[in-house]
C-alpha cells in the first residue's frame, strides 16, 4: 500500500519496457527490505516527461542536452 | 479549491470521455457533501498511465494482465 | 490499485476522523461504480494543508478567510 | 533541489516550447529571489493535461469551454 | 484552474508566512503573464519537507547540511 | 534530476532517520544502476501519512490495523 511515483525525462526514445520493469521491481525490493511491508501491495507509477517540460536550474533539459 | 488527482491504468483503450466526466462529477459531489465546500472550485485531474509504467507488488501491470 | 490523492486546506482544526473515513469510502465507491475495478485495491491519501501554504488566485487562503 | 510541478490544461495545441521555457525560468527566478537558494538545482516539471481529464466544480473543462 | 505544487526543505524553522505569500503571488504572476489565464483560479500548494525526508544524490539533506 | 516521491503510512512512531536514509540511498542506487544517470542529482522526498488519512479498498488504515 505504500505508493511511489517517479518522474524522469524521456530521452532517446524513452526507457525500455525492461528498464521500467526493473525499476518497479527494484524500488519495491528496497522498500520491502527496509520497512518490512508492502511486498504484495506497493504501487509504483512512472511518469516519463518530455525534455521541453522538464527544467533544472531554470533551464529546459532540451537546451541543456544541446550543450 | 480542494485538489484531487487520480492515477489509473489505461486499459483496453482507456476510460471513455463519459467515464471521465462521471469520475469528475462523482468525486466532487462526494467532497462537497462531506466537507460542505468546493462546489464551484474543486479541481480534479486524471492521469491515465500505461500498464508498463504501473506496478503493484513489484510487477508491471502489463505482466499481471497476461496471467 | 488506482491511486487518488486529495489536497485540502486544514480549517477550524481540520477534518474529523469520520469525515476522512467518509471521503475514503466515498471516493472509492465512485471509482468502483464507474470503472468496475479497484474495490479491494484502491489507495487514497489525504493531505491537509495549512492555509498559509495554500493559495488561490495568487493569495494565501489565510488572507482570503479574513475578508 | 526544491521541486515544483505544474499541471495545466492543454488548450489549442498546448503551450509552445518558448512558453514552457519561460515558465521554467520564471518559477525558478521567483523561488531563488524569495528563498535565496535553488539557483542551480531547482527542478520544474510541467504536465499538460487533456481537457477531458481536467475538471473544475465537477465539470470537465471540455464542456466548460463549449459554453 | 492551473495547479502548482512546490516541495522544499524546511530549514531553520521553515519559510515565513511572508515568504509563502510571496511565493504564491510570484508563481501565479509568472503563470498569468506567460499563459494569459489563471488570474483568479490558479491554485498553489506548498509542502515543506523535513530534511530527514529529503534526499539528493542518494543522501539525506540533514547529512548534507552537516558538511 | 529524476524525482521520486514516496508516500507511506506513519506506523508505530514512524520510520527512523536511519530507515529514511536507507530508502533515499536505496532508491537512488536502483535508478542509477538501471538508467545510468542521476547519481548526483536524483531528488527523493518521503511523505509519512497518518493512518487516518490513508485508505485502501475504501477503508482507513487506522481501522484495518485494529482488525
Amino acid at each position: 500500500m505504500p505508493y511511489l511515483n517517479l518522474k524522469m525525462t524521456k530521452e532517446d526514445g524513452g526507457a525500455t519496457t525492461e528498464q521500467k520493469a526493473a525499476l518497479i521491481a527494484g524500488f519495491t525490493k528496497v522498500f520491502v527490505e527496509i520497512m518490512g511491508r508492502g511486498q504484495k501491495t506497493m504501487v509504483v507509477t512512472i511518469d516519463e516527461v518530455h525534455t521541453d517540460n522538464y527544467g533544472i536550474g531554470g533551464e529546459q533539459v532540451t537546451e541543456i542536452r544541446k550543450k
